[in-house]
Order: structure tokens, then C-alpha cells, then sequence
């Protein structure tokens, strides 16, 4: 049996030259290692998804090109990567090329299109019809893409069926939390199955609100996994299938897991979009706690600007516990009051407002001088705004439209606030001291947009929100059948409105690190007009 | 022949028993007038399209129950109505009622599911499998659902070779300027393919982004238009096939086609989602002039607040133009001006501005007081506020995020600024007297966020920039193909980059009315992190 190099790489969407060059370094490398086959991801010459530059003719024939100029340079080595093809009718393939001898000897069209969550590829591609098996040292290996893997009965059968004795899956699977362990039994069903090892490759990095985690893994015929990439990094990995001691990264734990998926999805998001410093608005509670610090281990903290913006709501202990949480991390903390600002705001807006009774208008007018002079900072400097709202938040509207939602990125939009208090403590237990202060962890969370303003009061308890939220939005539940698992019925019909009727807002929001199997990104589509109540 | 109904209904998206109501008052109208068949649209139950609604389970079962009681009140006419049908696999359907004495008769699925431009229907339905063709008063009907008419070689023509006499298509067609014609075009060559009869029924109103445009018609056997009902109107449109003389609603004109839908589009959107009254910023400019008119004449002038909002860079002209349009319009107008609210700022900033020279921060502060001075309004008041800016500026982020991009309804977003200017003498025409000011269609076009600013000192000429972005965006051109048509290279290839890099504004924009074939909303899915350059 052949010795093969899993290429777990991070390309970016578009960058055809860098993402051509990033493969021909790996597969310098792999050569060196001795492998016959090196194996890339789906996509990796256009990286994934492309959505709609699919829908530009230059982009597919450009990608093309990319292929043939990188086809050329392959000696001595057999590649696998994906490319977008197309054909004389004009439609275009999500596809494989196996390459050899510098040409592409052969070329395999993807069957099953995804098309659900925050897939589209119904909309771009067509399915191909035909199995790919082709011959390596003698060995017969069948190739498919993604999905193809996830359908029972899918082509990996007929592959199997027409001889191949190694299967290979070329993915671009994004993160969710627990999702590698969902693909590792899938592997070893598809094994179980079929008797034939199976190797599937995926790619890390960031792309917009996706995270890709990496994992890849190859299970031997016996059903037993040979070995696996660690998650979230680039890694060439190098499998014997004949030996017993391959590489075999452990599967982090749900909180590292989850933290590092943060921290590559907001690095990625700046890095690839030009930016190397970033700020936050720092406001002394427990999410801009966390932001700062998934911040600080993206960029370094000397990239990373924290901006206390204190109004009279302000008690004394948020500002000492930005001030400290800043010093943990040794990263800078410029303060800013808004007092004089609001003020003028007040006195500009005085007649119109005459004798009415102060109300969401004037709290939000100070959340929305601090997005101001944070996007002026960013004008200025040319920092990322990193937002800093949860998704228990977004989901109900808890947060102020062009205010703290005012941002490049929303780091933690799909961490829910309970989970926020993990993420919170897994990160404190890694130094020898607490990063986030404990009286941030201890104090009741509150927007201090007005006097003694606690969020509890406005949207009842954190725990039960939060079940509320999980079963409305990924589990599509209705609810009476909320109420029905044992959760108070005023707080599930208050809440279920509240996340109707804040749709508008969320619409507006930067993107965010899909984490949940249904993220406020391309997996959720509700309609903003929508009179439909249970 | 029967004789049958068309009702061009405005439907709303969830409002299940408002939706079912109105099919009843229609119904009715239609029996009085004697009528042996009334159509409803595409999905009118659940109203069109219900997106990420529909992986509720018990929407689609309210769904069901709402047609079912609706059924149980029809007696002595046949209805035909969309609905969402479901099967015991849990598949879904795009489906069509045949109604009568009580009880739902026979259902059709859609078999050709649109997957592209606005459309992800294969997301959430099965395709059907089975043509259908029913009997009433001794006449065959072939029944079939929008996209279905439109694929050549589909579902019609077997319900013809299965004996169909007469064709009826229900649709949710969106609006995009002059698709009534290519819909009277496409109906008129598949008579002549079927040589029956075509009657085709559309819904009319605002969904989003989305309007509905109606012009429900029908084509005769010897493919004369028989009948058409309005565009934009909800109408009972009756019509006997053995008679001449059938109400044929002349087509609009371009402009006024498109005015139209702005203003059905905008109305629609406040009232669906609860607001009365409107506010918007007028700077004196022709963006928020024509933005005005639509909304004076979408809500009454009474309902509508315009709000002025004039810095240090505000000529005397602009501000008097605002005046004399507002007096023109009878619209109320405030006057607030932000120099001592950008002053307080500056102040509060001054520290951390210190020494770097005025940038496009110091312009941005401004667009964002205003931003917020609206919000505030929106708060205290209630009212929905609509931005003012148009697609170029968009298309080239010519606009600031959280300044002037603030507000819950974009109504020129998908308008360019050469259509603008068409739109606005159109408007003007209208009168006795034209209520935009000449100086104001006269004045360059400027942000007045600094000193003697225009814009197409920065942007280039509008009616080049307009050409590029309509080539780059709606046709997918290459920046070398828009080059070769005979614009100059350098505009090209700014504008090109300009489009891509404020990828991420758009991302954070409003929705508004779709009038082009690709608009800056569900048909547009280009990723915002992308180094792809041709």
C-alpha cells in the first residue's frame, strides 16, 4: 500500500496565485517526506466558497488557468486538489483533479450538492454522473468530494464497487462545535460499509463567518482511526497505511475547541482582509472581557486597542475591572468619556424631545456615540472594530443598532451568554493567574445604559433564556413545545417575540464565527416581514 | 368556456388567517360575479417567499390548517390557491389546491424549483412528480406553478398531451424593471407551443427587498393578450375567454413602472411591519429629494417627517433647497444642526487626533451624529426611518457605515444615480408645478462632508461609473471586458476595486426595493473576505 500526504491547508476565496503556490510548497514538501500522493482540499485552488464569483466566466476560466500553470510544475509526485470546472454548455463543476506528470490526468465531478445550512451549491454547480477510480503503485483509488460521503448509497459505493481498495474524501467542512467527532464516525461507518480505507482531507482558516477546523483523518480498513491533523492548524500529514504508529492529534475539549475556532476565525477575518490591529470597545463586563482576550491571543496584544468609554451609568467597578483585565493582558486601554458628548446630543436634541420621558431613545444615543468614536478610531488608525455582543443578545435584540453592534467582526455573535461564562473560565484557567477578574465573572451582567440596569430584569435568567433560544433556533421547535419541556411560559413567548421582531437588526450585524449548528449567518434566512406567529 | 377570476392579492408572509381571510372576501367577489373558478397565487396561505419559515415544522402544519378550515367555507365556486403541502416522509412541496364543495380536491407540486438570483427554493422543497389536469364544467385544466412555465420542455406540456384546454399558471413573480413584457412574451410562445388558452396570475406588494408587480394575464388560443390586470394593485380581474372585451391594463412606462414599485415596495414594508410614519435626512441633494417624494406619496405627506441636518460644510443652497422641497411636498421638516455636536466630539477626541491632519474620520463623524440624531427620532417617535442613498454610492461604498447608511428601509439602494436624476423629472412631470426644485437636478452631486466636495471628483463621471458598475454587477463582466467596451481603463479598474473592497458595508446595509436583474440583496452573495483580481 502507498504512503500518502494529507495537505491540510488554509487557502483563501480568490486568491488563485497564492493558493496555487501555498499547494506547490506542500507538495515540495510531501515529495521530500517520499509520498507517492498528496492530497488537498475541496476547492483549494479557489478556496471555499466561492459563492457568487462563481457567477463571473473570467473567475472560473482563470481558475482554470491557475490549475494548468500549477499542473505544469508537478514532477515526481501525484496531486489531488479542487478546482471549479467547467464544461462546453457552459456549466461549472465543484471537482477534483488528480495531476501527474505535470498535466491533470484526470478530473472528478462532484455528485452530491449541499444545499441547506450555509450551503448554496445548488445554485452554482452541477452534479456529476460518473465515479472516479483511478490507479497509483498499482493501487486502486476511488476520489469523491464532501457530500459525496455524507449520502448513503452514494458514488463511494460504486468506487468501491468498481475496485477501488482506498477511498479518498476531499472536504471543506466547516466548523461546528463537536462536528469532528460527528466525521470520525461517519468514517468509520463508511468503512464499516465498504472494507476500504478511507482518507478525507479538510482545510483550516477562516472564511468570513466560517471556520474550517482541519482534523483530517485516515481510518484503516479495520475500522480503527490511523491517524489525524490536529484542528485549526496547517499541517502536512504523512500516513503509512501500513504502519501503527501515524500521527494521531487528540480532539480538543468542547471550550478549547470552541475558543480556538474564535480565535482563527476573528485572526483570519482581519488578516485576510489587510488588517493587523484591531480594537474593542471595553466596557468591564464578561463579553468585552473575553473579546479582549481572544483578541489579544489572535493579534499579540501589542495589535490590540481596548477602549473604555465611561457615561454616568458607569459604576466605578466596571471601569477598575477594564482597567485590570487590561493590565492581565498587557494590552493598552485608552479611555474615552462620552459624558460631554451625550450632553450635547441632549441639548441638540432638547426642543424636539421637550418634556417627553427619557426612554430607549437616550440610552441608545450613548451606545451610539461610543460606535462612533470606535469607528473613528478605525477611520483614523485603520484598526478592525471587533464587536463584542453575544448571541443570546443578538438573538433577542439585546443590543443597540449602530451602537455596540458597530464593528468589522462580531467575534462571539454565536456564543450564547451561559457559554460566554465558560469560555470565560476555560480561558482563565490556562495562565497561572486569572487573565479576567473575578468581580467581571461575579457581577449580575447590565448595559449601565441607565441607572441600576441589570439584563436578568429585561430578559429573565441567562439559563433559561438560553435553552429557550437553542430550541427556537436550532432546533426549529415551536413554542408550546417549549413550554412543554417544563420552562415558563411568559418567558418563552417573550422571548420567542423578541427574536421575531429584532430580525431587522440582526440583518445588520457584521458578520461573526459560525460555532452552532444554526449561526445568525448564511444558515439563517428568516424573512424581517413576517406576521407568522404560532 | 368558464369564465374565471384572477385574484391579484396582496398577501403577507406568515399571516396565515389574514391570508386565508382575504382568499375568502375574494372568493366571494368572484361568486357574485358569477364566476365558476377563482386563482390565487404561488404559496398565497403562507404568503411568498416564507424562506427559513419553512424548516418549522409547525408552520407548515398551521399552514395545512389554515387551508383546511379555508376549504370547509368554500362552497359553489372552485378555488385554486398555493399553499405548502407536505408528505408523511417529511418532505415539502410547493404546492397548488384545487378547492371546492368543502374540501381540497386535488393538490399539484411544483416540479421546477428556481435555485438562483433571489431564489433558494431547493433548500426547501421536494420536486413533484405528477402533471395535473382537473375537470370543471367539462373543461380540462392543466395546472402548474410559476417556474414551471418558465423551462422549456416541462410539466405544461404533458398536462396539453394529457388533454388540458386551458393552462393556468399561479405565481409570486418579482418585480425587475420591464419583466411584464418578457412574462407576456414567454406566455405567448407557449401558446403557440400548446395552442391552449394561458391564464397567469401574480400577487402584488412588498416582501423586503422583494415586490410583487402583478399584471396577471391572460393569452388567448390564438396567442392574443385577452386580459391584464393592473401592475401594483390587488384586483379581482374576470375574464370570459369567449369575449373581446376583457379589461386589458396597458403596461407601464419604464419610469413610471419603476416609481411604482418604489413606492409599493417602501409602503408595504412599514405597514407589514407596523409603522405609520416615516422620517428620512434631507440634505438638499437629489438622492434624498426623490426618496422624499416616494415617501410622501407612499404614506401621505402628513406621515412623513424630513429632517435637516446641516454641518459647517452646508451651502446656503442646499439647506434652501431642502426648505423649498419640503414646502413643495407640504411635508413637515426639522432643522437640526450638528456643528456643536461634531465640536464636542472633536474636543473629546482631541487627545488621540492630536497633530495627524483631517481625514476621512472627521467626515465620518459627521454622517454618524446624523446617523444617530435620526435613530433617536426613530426611538422617541416610533418612526421608520429610510436612507436616502442610491446604488452607485453603494455599489462603491460611497456612503458611511452607521452615518447616512442608518435606517430600516434603503429605498433607492438598487437605483443608480443616472436613473436618479430619470426618476426625479419623472416625478417632477407628474404636476402642474414640479415639486423638486431645478437648482437641486442642476447642483453636482456632494457629500458636504469637507470643503468645495463633489463626488464625481471623486468617483469619475456618473454616467461612465453607472455603464462600468452595471457591466461589472448585473452582467459579470470582466474589469478587461468593460475596458474593450470603450471606458477608460484607469475609471474601470478604480471602480471595480472600489465595488469589491466595500464588499462589507453592503453586508451591514438595509434592505431595499429590487429593480434590477441583480440587486444588492438575496441575488447578491459575493464573499467579503476575496483577493480574487482578474
Amino acid at each position: 500500500m502507498i504512503k500518502l500526504a494529507l495537505a491540510q491547508i488554509n487557502p483563501t476565496v480568490g486568491d488563485l496565485s497564492g493558493n496555487t503556490r501555498k499547494i506547490l510548497e506542500y507538495a515540495a514538501q510531501a515529495s521530500k517526506a517520499g509520498v507517492a500522493l498528496a492530497v488537498f482540499p475541496e476547492l483549494a485552488v479557489c478556496g471555499y466558497p466561492p459563492e457568487d464569483l462563481l457567477l463571473k466566466k473570467h473567475f472560473v476560466a482563470n481558475n482554470l488557468k491557475a490549475l494548468d500553470a500549477l499542473a505544469k510544475k508537478v514532477r515526481g509526485i501525484t496531486l489531488i486538489a479542487g478546482f471549479v470546472d467547467s464544461d462546453s454548455s457552459g456549466k461549472i463543476y465543484n471537482a477534483a483533479a488528480i495531476i501527474s506528470e505535470g498535466k491533470v490526468q484526470q478530473v472528478y465531478h462532484k455528485q452530491e450538492l449541499p444545499n441547506y445550512g450555509v450551503f448554496d451549491e445548488k445554485r452554482y454547480f452541477a452534479a456529476g454522473h460518473e465515479p472516479c477510480v483511478f490507479t497509483l503503485e498499482g493501487v486502486k483509488i476511488g476520489l469523491n468530494i464532501c457530500e459525496d460521503i455524507w449520502i448513503d448509497g452514494a458514488v463511494y459505493q460504486w468506487e468501491v464497487k468498481g475496485g477501488a481498495q482506498i477511498l479518498i474524501n476531499i472536504s471543506s467542512s466547516p466548523y461546528q462545535a463537536g462536528k469532528v467527532k460527528e466525521r470520525e464516525e461517519l468514517l468509520r461507518r463508511r468503512v464499516k460499509e465498504t472494507r476500504v480505507p478511507l482518507a478525507y482531507i479538510n482545510c483550516v482558516g477562516g472564511q468570513d463567518e466560517l471556520v474550517f477546523d482541519g482534523g483530517s483523518m485516515v481510518v484503516g480498513a479495520g475500522g480503527r482511526l490511523l491517524a489525524r491533523a490536529a484542528q485549526f492548524n496547517e499541517e502536512l500529514l504523512t500516513v503509512d497505511l501500513n504502519r501503527k504508529d501515524n500521527p494521531v492529534a487528540p480532539v480538543l475539549d468542547n471550550n478549547e475547541e470552541i475558543y480556538k475556532a474564535l480565535v482563527t476565525g476573528t485572526r483570519d477575518y482581519a488578516l485576510k482582509n489587510g488588517f493587523k490591529k484591531v480594537a474593542l470597545g471595553l466596557s468591564g463586563g464578561i463579553d468585552s472581557a473575553l473579546v479582549a482576550c481572544i483578541a489579544c491571543d489572535a493579534f499579540g496584544p501589542e495589535n490590540v486597542t481596548a477602549i473604555s468609554m465611561p457615561s454616568t451609568f458607569s459604576s466605578r467597578g466596571t471601569r477598575q475591572d477594564a482597567r485590570m483585565l487590561a493590565k492581565n493582558l498587557r494590552m493598552e486601554l485608552k479611555e474615552i468619556p462620552i459624558k460631554k458628548v451625550f450632553a450635547s446630543y441632549l441639548k441638540t436634541m432638547q426642543k424636539l424631545f421637550a418634556r417627553l420621558p427619557w426612554s430607549i431613545a437616550e440610552e441608545n444615543i450613548q451606545a451610539r456615540i461610543r460606535g462612533n468614536i470606535l469607528m473613528a478610531m478605525s477611520n483614523k488608525f485603520g484598526w478592525l472594530i471587533l464587536t463584542t455582543g453575544n448571541k443570546s443578545e443578538m438573538a433577542v435584540g439585546y443590543c443597540t443598532l449602530y451602537g455596540d453592534m458597530s464593528g468589522g467582526y462580531a467575534v462571539i455573535k454565536d456564543v450564547f451568554k451561559t457559554k460566554v461564562y465558560e469560555l470565560s473560565r476555560y480561558r482563565n484557567s490556562l495562565g497561572s493567574q486569572p487573565v479576567i477578574p473575578k468581580s467581571i465573572l461575579l457581577r449580575s451582567p447590565t448595559a449601565e445604559l441607565r441607572l441600576n440596569q441589570t439584563d436578568e430584569e429585561t430578559l429573565g435568567a441567562y439559563e433559561d433564556l438560553d435553552k429557550i433560544l437553542m430550541a427556537y433556533i436550532e432546533g426549529h421547535a415551536s413554542p408550546s413545545d417549549i413550554v412543554a419541556s417544563g420552562i415558563d411560559e411568559k418567558h418563552v413567548l417573550q422571548t420567542v417575540r423578541l427574536v421575531d421582531m429584532n430580525e431587522y437588526k440582526r440583518r445588520q450585524a457584521p458578520p461573526g464565527v459560525k460555532i452552532t449548528p444554526c449561526a445568525f449567518g448564511k444558515d439563517w434566512r428568516l424573512p424581517i416581514t413576517n406576521k407568522y406567529k404560532e
